[in-house]
């Protein structure tokens, strides 16, 4: 079985992916912070009904095939460079979404360029945006599902199909391939302007599908 | 009943929302040239089983309390401070999106802003965008059902009110409000994110609905 960790897992993306993947693949939950690894694993394994592992983050990216980075926001070069020797080589997963509050609505934060591309600059391996779209509170819900489409960018058609293959183990979740990491820009753009109509209209935790 | 002016309105996005407005609205295409925009206009009609009108872009403009500018990219500025005469004070709704082919691929081709903050600082008057993912394709089907959410920006809730019962007038569309016209870029740049989802996993005319 796949062995996938979820890189800074412990707040609400990290734990309802933890919980989904765990029915599927052999998940850990890493955190800076083992003992906070290790309670976030409890509160996984219980809402998945299948074991979830936690340990500091380098040791459950070293020991999985695969690395989901469940943090919300982009962290700092620093922090991403201390992970590469963790992570060189192998997938990492960017559900990554620079943003920022501008009076009440979320805009981009970034200037130029995506978290996906900056993550595989800095971690050189490659690299999938995925799951910027799905609600942490909906993955939560385990028992509901999940009826979304899931943008996903990559290098190439072979690293795309790796993700895929991940976010299709998910009730429902329909992975669409929107192109190389250049497009990832207009991808992480897209969940600002969800959560705004979502505010705006009254839409709780608001996803998106292609029709 | 309210006239609404399609200017620049002999293409297929043109001839798509004239033939379906005019069910609702006194529909006039304009053009440049007032031939073209009549021969446009008859081939609306069959479309529509509505009468649509056609005349010279300025004309349509004036006659109407509602432009939309069904043009496909950004026009020069002088082309749009032409129109500022006839557009002047009446509501104007933007379904442009600035894009260009980079290998193949859509993108977003301007460095800053949206066309429809553009739009609205060269015309001086109110603004909406809308209607950028709604295929053009589909809207020339007039028998079909349009099941899909269309994003509306404006710098009012009374400027989206006014274009979102223009949306709501065209079968199962429904608008959606997006916040701010500084939220156009979010909302231009889903298009073309759509329109390489639908080329890289062969989905027809791709739109989309928020759930």
């Amino acid at each position: 079985m796949k062995r996938i960790a979820i890189v800074g897992g412990t707040g609400d993306l990290g734990l309802g992916l933890a919980a989904r993947l765990a029915r599927s693949y052999e998940v850990t939950i890493g955190s800076r912070d083992a003992s906070r690894a290790l309670e976030a694993a409890s509160k996984a394994s219980k809402l998945s009904g299948a074991r979830v592992l936690g340990s500091e983050n380098g040791e459950a990216a070293r020991s999985a095939e695969v690395s989901i980075l469940a943090i919300p926001n982009l962290p700092s070069d620093d922090v991403l460079t201390s992970l590469k020797p963790d992570l060189g080589g192998k997938l990492v997963i960017s559900p990554i979404v620079p943003m920022e509050l501008r009076d009440g609505l979320f805009a981009p934060s970034l200037e130029f360029g995506s978290a996906a591309e900056k993550v595989a600059s800095l971690l050189g391996t490659k690299v999938a945006g995925a799951f910027h779209t799905v609600p942490a509170a909906r993955l939560l819900e385990t028992d509901r599902e999940l009826d979304y489409d899931v943008l996903v960018t990559a290098e190439s058609k072979e690293t795309y199909a790796e993700a895929a293959e991940i976010v299709s183990s998910v009730a429902r979740l329909r992975p669409l391939y929107a192109g190389p990491l250049r497009n990832s820009r207009m991808v992480e753009g897209i969940t600002p302007a969800l959560l705004n109509v979502g505010k705006l209209n009254r839409i709780r935790h608001p996803s998106l599908k292609v029709v």
